[in-house]
Order: C-alpha cells, then structure tokens, then sequence
C-alpha cells in the first residue's frame, strides 16, 4: 500500500468490498428509518444513502491525508488505515487483470481532509464524520472529512456511511482486573473489540477487595495485594494500555474505589485496616490512609490523562469503623456517626483527586446518601436503584448509566434484547436535565470472568449497549426483532475480526447448541 | 533488536526471565525425575537441568544463525525469534541503567547451529534441540543446537532445557469446520496456541454433513454447500493457513470424509445424493462421485503437502444404497452387498489418493470392517473400540490414537486429568508394535463450539495430553495430582499470551467460579 501521491500501473490485486454507494457530485442525505432496514451496519448512523452497485478496492489502496490542517504527525490514522486494510484482506481477495475492469468501478485511494490539527483525545472531542464515494471520478476516490482524527477513525469502520456522530459521547465498559487478574494481551483485545462497535471509554477497575494488581511507585508494597507476582501491571504496562487505547479513540478511566472493597490494600500495610480482624472500609481515622490515597492519585495522575478518575465509594458498611475501638473513638472525637465518617472519607478523597486536576466520577450511593454535600462537578455513576439518574439530573448532576438489572454483562441470564432496550434517558424529559446524562456503560464484573472467557461474555450484548448509545433515538428499533439479523451479522463480523463473540441465542456467553450457520445461531 | 554481528553499548532496557541456568563449561545432563518437580515447565523435556541464579536478558538482544550450514533463507527462525522476543517483551520489563549489573548475568544474544540446510517440514521430521546457557563468558550467549529449524522454534519455547524431543512424531489436535465454520483468524490462532505445547498436526475436517466451506476450483458449486457465502474458505485461504502452520513447524492434515459425512457435497451437485429424500452417503454407483473426490484431491493436493490425506470413512449407513432403486440395482449387477459397496468406496477413493501421491489416514471402521483389503500403509485413526490399536498394530498397520472417551474435547465432561492419563500405548508390549503407533489427537469436534469458545474448549485440556504425548514414558507423572500445579502455571502462562484457556477446575471451558488466583483455578 502507498501513502500520498503515488501514481499506480494497471495492474495489480483487487479487492472487492460491497461498497455499493452510487452518488451523484451532490450528497445526498437522511434518508427515512424504513429504507435503512436491509443495511448490515452496526451501530446504525444517523444518516446513510447508497446505491445497489458493487465497487472495488485495489489490494494497493492509496492513502492521502490534507495536510493543511492535521498532519497526522503521530501516525494515529495512518496505524488506522493499515489495520484497516489488514482486516479488509481477510475477505474476499480475489486476483485479476485489472484492465479487463470498467475503471471507474475501481477505488483507488482513501482521502481524508481532518479540520482539527490536534490530536489530543479527550472527553468531548468531537468524533463525527462524513464518508462519500461518487460515482464519476475516473480514478475514484472516496472521501472522508472529519472535524478530529477519531471521527476519521471511526469512518473506517463505515464502508457506507455519508454521515455520523455519537448520540451520547460517554460510551463506556467496564473492566474489573481484580476479582480475575486481565494479562495485558486480553485487555489490548478488548480495548480492538471496542474500536468495532465505537465504544469509546474504558473504565478500568483496577483494584478492589481481592487482589490489588497495579504498580504505585509511592507505596510500592500496595501490589503485595496482587494474586502473585506474575498477576500484576507495572507503571510501564498501565502506560501501555492507555497508549495502545488513545491511539484508537479510547479513553482510559481509571477508578481507585474507597473506602468500602479495599481490603487488598492492606496486605501490604496492614495498618490501612481498621484492625486485622476488620478489614473493610479503609480506616478512615488513620491519616496515612489518605496518604495512600494521595500517593496513588499522583502517581496516576502522570500516565492516566482522561479528564476523570472514578472514586467508586460503592457499597460502604461501617461497622468496621464503629466497632473497632479506635476508629470509633476518633469517630466520636470529631463528631461523626458512621454515615457521617463515610461522607467525610468520600469528600476528602473528593478533594485529594481534584487537586491533580480530575474531574471526579463516584457510584450513586455517594449521591443517594450525601448528595448535596458532593462537589458539584461529581459525576454520579448509577447502577443499583431506579429513580437515581432522574434525581441527580434533576439535581443538577451528570450522570452515567450502568444499571444492574440490564448493563450489567456478569449477569449472564441478562439478554442482548434487555441490553438493547435500556434506554438512559427514560422517563427523563426537561432538554436541559437530558443534556447532563453523559452516556452509558456496561459492565463485565470479574468475579467469575477471566482471561478465557471475558471476550463472549462481553460480545454481542456489549454490541447491543453500543447501538443504544451511539444511533440517534429515532433510529434505535422499538422492537427488538427488528434488529437480531443485522446484530447476527455484526456478531459473525466480530468472529472474523478474530473476536470470541458468542452466539444471539440463549443467554451470555453460551456455546452454541448445534451446528449451523453464524448468521442463524 | 539486532541480527548477527551488531556491537551493543551498554546502556539499554533489560528484560529479566528466569533463566537460573549456572551451568559450568561440560554440560550437565540427566537428572533425576525428582529433581525436575518443581520445575515449572511444560511438556516436560527429556532431560533438563539448572542452577538457582538469575540471568537476564537485553531488550534488543541478538540472534546469531551459524550459517555455514542453515542459512535462514525463508526466515523460519528469524521470525519464530521475533514472536519468541514479543512474547517475553509482556512481561517483567523494568528499565535501568546496564553499567550497574554484573555484566556476566546479562544474555547478550542466542547463537543457533542448525545442522540441516533443508527447512522443508515433513513427517518424520527431526525435532529435537539442545539448549544451553553457560554461566562465564562476558558477555553471555544463550546456545541452540538442533538436527533443523523445527527443532530449533521448539527450543525458543524452552528457558531451561538441555536436550529435548518428542515420545511421538504424531502430535496432534483436530478442528471442524464443517459443523460450525470458523474465521481464519481463528485457526490462526488456535495454530499458534499449538505451539507453545509443541503440538506438531493441525488435522483439518474441512467438510462433513452440514456445510461443505471449500473452494474446489474442479468443481465450483462444492461450496455452495457452505453455509454462506461469507463462511468459506478460498483456495488461496487454505493456502495461507498451511504457510502460517508450516512456518510454526506444523503439518496440516486435510480430510475429505467420504462417503458419509458427506450430505453437504450434494447441495452444487444432487446428483452425488443417492436420492433427493436419501442424501448420504455418496452415491457409490455414480461415476461423477469419483470423478468429484478426484478433482478434490488433484485441488487440494496443490496446497495440503503434507505427505499424508485422510479419507474419514467413519460411520456409514448403508440403507440409502439398499434403498434407492438404482443404486441397489448397481449393487446387484456387481455382486455386492452393501457393506463390500462401502469397502469397494473406501478403495476406490483410496487408489486415487495414492495417485496424487499421497499416504493414507482412514477412521477406525475401514479397518474393523475390512482391515485386510485396505492398502497396506494406510493409517488406522483410532476413536471408538477398545482394542482396536492393539489389533492394528498386531496387523502391521500404523495407528494414530484419538479413543473418544479420554481424547474428544467436545465432551466437556472430560476432565484434564483423563486426557492426561490416557497412554497411546496401553496393552501393547511389543517394541516392533510399539514402534508403529505414530501418536496421538485430540479432537475438537465442531457440533457445539464455534470461534466464540473454541480456545477454551482445547485448552488446557489439550496441554494435558501434549505432554503424554511429548514427554518420554518414565518422566510422565504417574498419579496427576503431581502435574496440577506446572499444568495451572502453563494454563497462566498461555492465558498470558493471549489464549482463552480455561480454568483447570471443573468440567472443560467452565468459566471460573469465583475470584481468584490464575495459579489457582
């Protein structure tokens, strides 16, 4: 393949994709829902036209970057484009004499025109595209104009598309590499897997009561609370992830949940604990426990560069602190019962992350029990009662969608159909309270996922999620039925890009029953 | 990382493997079987010794091919060195400053002495590698010695070991593509899996009754018998997996199971079905049935150069013949019922595999039912009666051992344990009979995996039998709570690298039950 202005020969290997866009010099958009309903595209994008003829890719397709505006100095959509074609040549490769071919059906290269010289990922970049092909052009190129490099990347994804955006520009999911430790080849694929279906933010839960696998230079016997030695991440390898994750629009989010599922982190500093015997939440008493918190924070900080930090807060039972005579005796010294020493302790971790410079994400329970005294800017992260979302909207808070009863993938009797008909904005109706739900995200707890199984319990009902939180609302099937052949599809198209997604039928994660086709199981 | 004769400096990025090789100038071989036992390796080698010291190695460490005989041309070693880099670059990676180590403990390079200037991989093929790593020397190499190439990618898998090589030449794992077709992506990486257990045969069931996935350029309308046009392997595919497994030093077996097994052939061509209502098996008195199995084999034959076919032969139902009118009253006019039908098929079918220069693999029933008709270098694959290698051997026929009860991964009710202690060899005594027992296959039967659970329906339970099949017979672990361990520690390791195996615990692909350890579960 060659890069900018190459001039090609005749002949060569052609490539034959089922572009199938007949446009005329003018663009033609916004089409109605109904003509769409034969595409095999996923997610569905806000606008799409095409025409019923076939076009073909030369093996050799050429790539042109204006670089008038971005230059693509760090080669992000170049590695793009190449993986583009690598997975483009896993189909339907065929060899021939390409001057027995009507030379305006061949698409010689891709030109890409990005507005924005910045390549810098972060909440909110704008990760919208145009794609067109026309027709006459003699050679044919097709066109992709984006405002960023990650909605060119996304238009790589979209062999049809005229034009796209994010219904919601938080489209996140979670991992948990403490309940299972992740070895980082997994996690790079599933961080490709996202890519596939515009997921766009990973939230990784690095540590929690189990096992404590990351690297903190400040404290450095915290990763004592590994499983083993070998079921850790260096500083180096955290880095790498985030890397690898910008380089295909991902965002990275990490979350440090405290004080409640934090037991692993005294195994080595015991004296994190309220006493040996009581070792959940974090002895809120202790300064060098905010310490702790304060050295993690930093040391993030420098290799962790989305916007956010989750401060999870989830799930806290003080009985540890009211019952351990000295914590409850400081509790008592300042006045505090045990709520209050939950919000002191969530607070105060609130005011450690902001001044590095985060916005804070923290489960719903903080806002639930001490709503009014969180940071204005917290974003609520919602996932166990319903009517949370509405009132913390309501309230004035941005949330984030993840509620168990439908996003939460570990729930393996949960339904791609139940994914795919969550809706974030329900029973949400003032514009301005609409405006401050961020997005959603689905959850692949670890309690009984590891590296042998987490990329079918996450595909396809991730996929599922994905459609939801992309595709504009009018677009998104009212029923179900509407969409399992097209979702079929992008299931088998995951399997041939190399990812484990299980079949539609049944629940998460099951092995097919019988033989038979992809597209049918 | 540098080939040949490059000069390092000595500021650079250290990687530290546990060699613990101290090993003085004269090599030390032959250790006792309990010595070995804390050794974290698997399949276990031949003969293996070290020492408790710690070497490491440079991160652009460098490969030095004696070529004055191996020359390296096709560049099998350099990229199986490459992968082999790539692997280790995963973990423990820490970076400091070289000029503070003892520069004796740091592995400069690997020079390889490979005897044979041949990479051609046959049957047969020599496998087996010394390894050594002498503790002076300033700096340090790490040696290879092997008889060629494919002796020497096994020793890259191999940190410890001084000498090493296979029980069995026949070391293999059969996938199905017919029941449940899989992306090549997928067959890509269940190749590379093989080789970290130095499994050396990708026996290939491309076709069976449900879906027929092959290009047959002979006979175009083969594959309309795939389940779509999407779930297909072109010629040029099938050529590519055989390069991809050839350059890791695995043999692909094709088989084109005939004449049952074979419902799918019809779906381009009814007239191979006996009739519209009876479709299997081939219809035995058609002339165009053979000419068929002939252009299949003249395609394949461009492609599959391993020297062996297999021809299956499994489980026909003759009622099909007796029953259609023309094809009974060909089975009078040759004066044969319909079990000499199904012998008279099998030869036939067989005569024109030999003329394409192949040697023969047939299923276990063409020898029970007419063992002394069969040509007499045809393989006899074991699967269903006990007893049967025993008679074929007796026989002077050569056996490849699959029995379903101990070796069928698709039954997930067999345990790792099982597979690990089913001996090919049992009840057979004499060395000449021995000899004749190529090896033996686990079998991933396609009914009920697809590419979304295939990895960790074969491992680690593949690992299990790798071992009884590599390891000699007095080193493999006579009770199997001995192995439990190194095979969780290779479970990891392979986790590590990106294969989805499964936990040892439980039934085969069980997700794990509850958080934990890898090492453990």
């Amino acid at each position: 393949m060659r890069i900018e202005n190459a001039v090609m020969g005749r002949k060569g290997i052609l490539q034959k994709i089922f572009l199938g866009i007949l446009v005329v010099h003018l663009l033609v958009i916004a089409v109605a829902a109904g003509y769409n309903k034969g595409l095999k595209i996923w997610p569905m994008p806000v606008s799409v036209s095409h025409g019923r003829g076939t076009l073909y890719l030369r093996n050799d397709l050429e790539l042109r970057i204006d670089g008038r505006m971005y230059s693509d100095a760090s080669g992000i959509f170049k590695d793009g484009f190449f993986r583009f074609l690598e997975i483009l040549k896993g189909d339907h490769v065929f060899q021939t004499n390409i001057s027995s071919f009507n030379s305006s059906l061949i698409i010689k290269g891709i030109h890409v025109v990005i507005v924005s010289p910045s390549d810098e990922l972060q909440h909110g970049v704008d990760e919208s595209y145009k794609l067109s092909v026309p027709m006459l052009g003699d050679p044919s190129y097709a066109y992709i104009e984006a405002k960023t490099v990650y909605g060119a990347l996304h238009a790589l994804e979209a062999p049809w598309i005229i034009f796209d955006e994010p219904r919601f520009s938080y489209r996140g999911l979670l991992i948990d590499t403490s309940r299972h430790f992740l070895p980082v080849p997994v996690i790079k694929k599933v961080i490709d897997s996202m890519t596939f279906a515009k997921l766009n933010v990973l939230h990784w839960h690095i540590v929690d009561e189990e096992s404590f696998p990351l690297e903190i230079p400040s404290y450095p016997k915290l990763w004592n609370g590994a499983y083993s030695s070998s079921e850790r991440y260096s500083m180096a390898q955290a880095a790498e992830i985030v890397r690898y994750a910008q380089r295909r629009g991902i965002h990275v989010l990490a979350e440090i949940d405290a004080p409640g599922h934090a037991k692993s982190w005294g195994i080595g500093y015991p004296s994190l604990w309220p006493s040996i015997n009581c070792t959940q939440p974090l002895d809120v008493s202790n300064d060098f426990t905010f310490k702790v918190i304060d050295g993690i924070l930093s040391d993030i900080s420098k290799i962790f560069k989305y916007r956010f930090v989750h401060l999870g807060g989830d799930e806290v039972n003080t009985s540890c602190w009211t019952s351990t005579p000295h914590v409850s005796n400081w509790l008592k010294e300042q006045g505090l019962n045990g709520d209050e020493a939950y919000r002191y302790f969530v607070l105060k971790a609130q005011e450690i992350a902001l001044s590095y410079g985060y916005k804070i994400v923290n489960w719903e329970e903080t806002f639930v029990n001490f709503g009014s005294k969180l940071s204005r800017e917290t974003v609520i992260h919602h996932w166990l009662r319903g009517g949370v979302v509405q009132k913390a909207v309501a309230a004035g808070f941005q949330c984030i969608v993840s509620n168990q009863e439908s996003w939460y993938l570990d729930n393996v009797g949960t339904t791609w159909k139940t994914f795919y008909a969550n809706e974030p904005l329900f029973n949400i109706r003032k514009p301005q309270q609409k405006a401050l739900v961020m997005g959603g995200e689905v959850c692949m707890w670890g309690e009984r996922v590891d590296g042998s199984d987490i990329e079918q319990t996450i595909w396809p009902r991730a996929a599922a999620a994905a459609e939801r939180l992309w595709t504009p609302y009018d677009k998104v099937a009212k029923d179900t039925t509407e969409v399992t052949e097209r979702l079929a599809h992008f299931r088998c198209l995951l399997n041939q890009r190399g990812v484990a997604a299980a079949p539609l039928t049944g629940w998460g994660r099951a092995a097919p029953m019988e033989p038979g086709s992809c597209y049918k199981q």
